[in-house]
């Protein structure tokens, strides 16, 4: 496959060629987190992303049915072109599967959710290091207990990712992903971790933990997994996500998302 | 009343006291553009919200039946708050009325849409001249044939507003109206009115005409109003709105709703 093209990526994982994390495909073209809702639950879904853009910014809901993402990635399959997919029954997660085509139903409706990914891109090319791509591991992620505004049955905490900032350079960290609203914004907390209710830095409730250096502070943006801690809090029948690091590879350009 | 707090200019709303356009009122606070529909039609209008974020950026979503606005303007009813509102049947505009309290349903959902009266403040303040405001009338507003991203029942045309500025300005009116995506944000257009569909410039179809200068460009920026053309062209049973000019006065601060 060409790593640098977004479909031709999306047709190696269709075909089962990739079924590998997807940080470093396609690089430019912005991934997104995936939600997929039976359309009974649908309407509530969307009125909480509308009440917590910050975790849940929409880059695309498609209409009931349709596995493809017309706006964001025409000719793709949202059934198929995700390295690995995550179900949960209730809030508990019962399977992880390679593909959708056997759960697909008529009136599924899918939600692509801004991904932190773009704004790191952007962060390095401001000269701020992202230590979890340096050292090769997956994002830091935590559950907090900063209450996501509930809508119809869907509430819970927000979860954030962090990324460690020397001091010198948090505002400009601040400054770069304030453009990109569409894509979590600008982070909910800077410092004192314990202020929103993560207990231990160095034990993340998702992902994996990095190295900290002296005159670091750590800076926390609200994270697209926090559908998933959602699932679990709310309980809803039937909720389908990727697989944590395995994204959608859209044929939007990173920079198309800023706002500034 | 006090002309400078929201929610004693609600009161005197509410009372009868007052029932004229609500420009220049609590300067410095957020006034919305309102859509009421019963939730039988809401879900595919949130959906249209999202997929057309220029024209109708979302301040609150109200819960089916809550007629109070409880994040952006608690205490407010959504009823009586409004100097005059518009009820369109199948597309056409049947009536306007003082109040909604006969008409009112357990069903219906609010939209509260973001107004560009919070950017023009922010563009006096970087020193770009409102032309409307100047000449004591309301803003310029167009057809045009920039066509919406449909959803479910509803369609139609994107309307503009347009404000003249000065060739050396407009790049600071893009910059300044950029940090504001939450009311219709950067303009959508600049110059060259024939290229988005507006014949003669010196006729807009909603509001009043303005002076353009020698050696000003007309800036046009996605509105709040488009819902009601959306109403006339996708003809849904009942859509009730603000009557133009006269608008829901929030509790929040403009320069809350700035990204940067």
């Amino acid at each position: 496959m060409d790593r640098m093209n977004p479909s031709s990526v999306r047709a190696a994982i269709r075909s089962g060629e990739y079924r590998q994390p997807t940080p470093g495909l396609a690089p430019g073209f912005a991934q997104a987190n995936l939600v997929v809702l039976p359309k009974s639950s649908s309407a509530d879904f969307l009125l909480f992303a509308q009440r917590n853009p910050k975790p849940c910014p929409l880059l695309e809901v498609t209409d009931a049915g349709n596995p493809e993402a017309v706006r964001t990635a025409p000719g793709s399959d949202l059934r198929t072109d995700i390295p690995r997919y995550r179900i949960y029954r209730y809030g508990v997660l019962t399977d992880e599967v390679d593909h959708l085509k056997d759960i697909w139903q008529d009136d599924f409706v899918a939600f692509l959710v801004g991904c932190s990914f773009t704004f790191e891109n952007a962060l390095q090319r401001a000269g701020i290091p992202i230590r979890h791509i340096d050292e090769g591991r997956n994002v830091s992620m935590y559950q907090t207990h900063i209450a996501c505004d509930p809508a119809g049955i869907f509430f819970g905490n927000m979860v954030v990712s962090m990324r460690p900032v020397h001091r010198s350079q948090v505002v400009r960290a601040v400054q770069v992903t304030s453009r990109f609203p569409a894509v979590h914004g600008a982070p909910v907390h800077i410092g004192t971790p314990e202020a929103i209710g993560i207990v231990n830095i160095d034990k993340p409730d998702f992902g994996d933990p990095v190295t900290i250096y002296d005159e670091e502070v750590p800076v926390f943006w609200a994270c697209g997994v926090t559908p998933q801690r959602v699932a679990v809090q709310s309980k809803p029948p039937l909720m389908i996500t990727h697989a944590p690091g395995h994204m959608f590879i859209t044929d939007i350009s990173d920079e198309s998302l800023s706002v500034l």
